[in-house]
C-alpha cells in the first residue's frame, strides 16, 4: 500500500453485549443497531431476561413448560435488517392477533419461536434460526435456559410499613402496590448458555437497562454466572437508567435510587459509565453525580428522551449518547 | 455466436399450473419440484382449495374470517428450496402443536400465514412472502380469495336411497354415510385471483388431482372463472387419479367412476392425459380405458404409488410419469 496517505489511527469496531429486557432494551437494541450500521459496532449481541409469566409468553410457557417467547422475540425484532425483507419479517414477527377467539393476545413471532424450540430442542439455534430470518445484526440469547421465576421482597403490602411480604411472578412483581426491597430468581441458580457468558467475556462494552428495574434489569445480575462473566470480563459496563420511576416497580424512585438498589444488588459489579437522561434528571442531579462518583462510574447526562410525553428512549439519541461513549469522547 | 455447433434442437422448459389441495396436492407438487429441479418445467404454479372448515384451518376461519390456510401452507411445504434453510422452514411451517392447551392442533405455518394476511391485507402477496422465505420452487395461489363452503346432494343417509340430503362443510361432506351424487360452491360464484386465471391461461399444462375427490379436486372445476379459464386454455389437462376408494367421499367408487363424476361437473372440458395408478386400476382397466377413449383422452396406467400399503403417491414415481407425458413419450 506504499505512495497511499497514512490513514491515521482507525478505532477497531467494538463488541458490545446488551442485557435487559421487554421494551427497554428494544430500543436500546434499536440504538445499538445504528452503531452496527455505521460499523461503530461490528460483535451485538443481546442477553434477555426469560422470568415474564404474562400475556402470550405467560400463556405459552404455561402449556409447553418452554422458555418465555415474548422479550426474545421482541429484542429479535429490534435488530431485523433494514430492508424490506428485515422490516417485513420483524412486522410479521411482532403482529398480534385481535378478535375474540382463542388466538386473542397471541404474538406470531411468539408462536414462531415455540415451534422452533419444540422442532430443534435447542433455544439457541432455535433464536439463531429467527435471526437469520429476521437478516438480524446481532444475536439474541435468553438469560438463561430454563423459565424462572421472579420473586420480591416487598414492604408495606399489608398495612404494616415494617413487615416483607414475598410476591412471586414478573407480572405480580411489576404490578405490586407495596414497596419493593430486593428480588431473588427461582431456581436462583438457573442454567445459562455457555454462548451468553462467551459473549459477555468477549464484549468491549455491556449494556444493563434501560428497562423494568426489578424485573428486566437487576435479574441479569442474580444469575450467578452471568453475574460472574459481568464482574470477570474486561467489557466497560454501561448502565442507562430509566427516563422515571415506573408505577409498581420503582414508584418513588430518583435516578440515585436506580442505581443504589443495582450496585446493593451486585456490590462486586464495576459500572464505567452511567446514561442518564437530562431532562428526567432534573434537581437530582447532585445526588446522582455524587452517587456515581462515589461508584467510581462516569456519569453522561444527554437529551436521550424521545420527548413524546412518554418515558421512552428515543434510538437515535440514545445511539449517539451510546457512540460518544464508545469513542471515549464524553 | 458462429463457430460453435449447433447443439440441435432444446425442448422449451414447460409452464405447469397444479390444482387441488391436501395431502393429493402435497404429494402432486413434490412431484412437480422434481421436475422443475432437472428443468423440465420452468414455471410452477399451485392452484389450492380454501373450502376446509375443519382442525386449525377451520378454528383459525372461524376466529378471523380469513381463508384456511392448512392446505396453502402443506402445499408451500411441499414446493420449499432443498436446502437446509428450506427444509428446516418447511418442517417448521408443518409443525402442529401438541399438548392440552389453547394452541393443541394448530399448525405453526397456518398461524404465519394468517398473521401475514392480517398485516398485509393481500392473500396473494402473503402467500408470496412465505414462498420467498422457503426459497420455493413455485407459487401458491388459493383457488378463491373469499372463504367458501361445499355442500353435496348426498344419497341414502335417511335410510330412503331415493331421496337427497344436502350436507354442508368440507369435512362433513368428506366424511358422510351416504352416497355423494353431486357437490356445489357456496358462493357459487366466489371471487378468484387474478394470477390463478393468468397462471391456467398461461400454463403448457394443468395437472388437476390426486386428493380427495369431491372437497379438494372438483370444487376447482365449480368455480365459474377457474373452469372458464381450463376450458379456454390451450394448456393440456392432466388428471390424476386416485390410488383407490376415500371412506366417506367416493366409497365404491372405481378409477372409472372417478372420471365419470368429474366429467359430470364439468362437461365442457377436455381431458388431454389420465394417469393411473397400475396396481390400482387392475381389473377395471377396461371401464377406465373405455371412457377415457370416449373423452378424448389418452391413459397412462403406471407404477405410481409409494407401495407401503398407504393410498399414497410416490412422488419420485409420479415425477418419471409427469415427466414422460410432459415429454410426449407415452
Amino acid at each position: 500500500m506504499s505512495g497511499i496517505l497514512d490513514p491515521g489511527p482507525v478505532d477497531r469496531a467494538q463488541a458490545v453485549v446488551a442485557l435487559g429486557g421487554g421494551h427497554g432494551l428494544h430500543a436500546s437494541l434499536t440504538a445499538l443497531r445504528l452503531l452496527v450500521d455505521d460499523l461503530t459496532v461490528d460483535e451485538l449481541t443481546a442477553i434477555v431476561t426469560v422470568a415474564d409469566n404474562g400475556g402470550s409468553s405467560g400463556r405459552l410457557r404455561g402449556q409447553f413448560g418452554v422458555l418465555p417467547p415474548g422479550d426474545l422475540r421482541m429484542a429479535l425484532a429490534a435488530l431485523c435488517g433494514d430492508d424490506q425483507w428485515g422490516d417485513t419479517w420483524a412486522r410479521v414477527l411482532q403482529h398480534r392477533f385481535e378478535g375474540d377467539g382463542e388466538m386473542r393476545g397471541h404474538v406470531v413471532g411468539n408462536l414462531l419461536i415455540v415451534g422452533l424450540w419444540e422442532l430443534l430442542g435447542d433455544h439457541v439455534d432455535a433464536l439463531d434460526w429467527v435471526a437469520r430470518l429476521l437478516g438480524a445484526k446481532g444475536r439474541v440469547l435468553p438469560m438463561a435456559v430454563t423459565p424462572m421465576d421472579i420473586t420480591a421482597e416487598v414492604r408495606g403490602l399489608d398495612g404494616d410499613d415494617s413487615s416483607l411480604t414475598e410476591v412471586r411472578g414478573q407480572v405480580q412483581v411489576a404490578t405490586t402496590d407495596g414497596v419493593i426491597t430486593s428480588i431473588a430468581l427461582d431456581p436462583p441458580d438457573p442454567a445459562v448458555s455457555p454462548a451468553a457468558v462467551e459473549a459477555i467475556l468477549q464484549a468491549d462494552w455491556a449494556v444493563l437497562g434501560p428497562g423494568s428495574w426489578f424485573t428486566s434489569v437487576i435479574p441479569h445480575l442474580l444469575v450467578p454466572q452471568l453475574r460472574q462473566a459481568l464482574v470477570a470480563t474486561e467489557a466497560r459496563l454501561i448502565v442507562v437508567l430509566n427516563l422515571g420511576e415506573q408505577p409498581g416497580e420503582t414508584h418513588g424512585f430518583a435516578p440515585a435510587d436506580h442505581l443504589a438498589v443495582l450496585a446493593e444488588h451486585a456490590p462486586d459489579l464495576s459500572v464505567h459509565t452511567v446514561i442518564a437522561d437530562e431532562a428526567s434528571v432534573g434537581a437530582d442531579l447532585p445526588d446522582l453525580e455524587a452517587l456515581a462518583a462515589a461508584m467510581g462510574a462516569r456519569l453522561v447526562v444527554a437529551d436521550v428522551a424521545l420527548g413524546d410525553g412518554t418515558p421512552r428512549h428515543d434510538p437515535r439519541k440514545l445511539a449517539d449518547a451510546y457512540a460518544k461513549v464508545l469513542a471515549g469522547a464524553t
